[in-house]
């Protein structure tokens, strides 16, 4: 036998729960929260959020999230003048690029899949940008392709396929090494990632740049 | 060196930062969220924001929610016929007024503080709707009052000051009783709490309704 809340503030909890980790309790706070704003904080909010798809689109070269201001969409990435164009990481979404970005570790440039091969959820080709990363490799621009993809089953399956798919091409297919995460404990690591450590060993000399 | 987010998207951000328990990385996830819904979605959380303000008001006889859509706000409590308009809660917000109606044990009006005094933040008499309370009781409607304040410092002193302040008026002045929350371990409670059940005692044959 709840008290109900006036019409709107439910109808603005309803909706906040549809975010991932929100529910009932937090979207209450949160609907409060933004009942205690001033009225301009609010509409600059509404404002940001109505526009959002218009404003931010997907750059129409890699995917990655941009910009849509002026015209064309183009991402930082790939209008940067110092990024190597010649080398492309291929990422499943545009968070991965954020996160390779922020190790400071790389250089060139980046296609978004937008998903990975998934048979069992009905997603094959169709579903990932494939025909525009083909595209993007005719152009004969590219000496080496790293696929960036998560080291779990669907992630290695897809890697798997896109190395068949794209031999006919002549550049360098790489993929991330696996092995211990930096500053983790040997003692908690999992078998698989450590047999993926050691299968993968370099030598004590080597020098990784 | 953080890859930046789009100009929108770091403003949205920006804002949703100022949510209570919203962090850099909580405020990311809702955005790439709101990101993700469609269009429609976007715009009606967008008209609900820009219109809470106008749309959700304070009930003009005790300071409750309350829809204007109708005129005159009026809380779904105030216009209850069924109601028992002369037993007067008070209370401090109205969150608090939700909480007593999930006990589904009051059947009275409420009156809502809109705060408490804190002399140390220089909030006294004026930041509490004192003059509105006085008014209505003025009306002699009332037979009794009762002090819903949470049972702290602040919530205790301004408790006392009311009480004081509205001996002049002939009803009863009660506040909520205090003592071990419903199962609760004894062994958990602190003193204090056991302090005031232990004078709260009541008889065992007493039954509360």
């Amino acid at each position: 036998m709840n008290h109900p809340y006036p019409k709107v503030l439910e109808d603005l909890m309803e909706l906040l729960r549809s975010l991932p980790g929100v529910g009932r309790r937090s979207a209450e706070r949160m609907a409060m929260s933004f009942f205690s704003w001033d009225g301009e904080k609010l509409e600059a909010l509404a404002l940001l959020l109505a526009e959002l798809k218009k404003r931010v689109g997907t750059c129409s070269v890699c995917g990655n999230l941009a910009d849509t201001a002026e015209g064309t969409p183009l991402c930082p990435i790939c209008a940067s003048p110092v990024r190597d164009a010649s080398l492309l990481c291929i990422v499943e979404n545009t968070p991965q690029i954020r996160s390779i970005e922020a190790s400071g570790s790389f250089r060139g440039v980046y296609h978004v899949l937008g998903g990975r091969l998934a048979p069992l959820e009905g997603k094959g080709v169709e579903s990932i940008t494939l025909d525009a990363l083909e595209k993007r490799l005719e152009s004969g621009a590219f000496r080496e392709v790293i696929l960036a993809l998560s080291p779990d089953v669907e992630g290695q399956a897809t890697s798997v396929f896109l190395a068949n798919r794209l031999a006919r091409f002549s550049l360098r297919i790489s993929r991330l090494a696996q092995g211990l995460p930096a500053g983790s404990d040997l003692s908690y690591a999992d078998p698989a990632t450590i047999a993926a450590a050691l299968s993968g060993r370099t030598s004590f000399d080597r020098e990784e740049k």
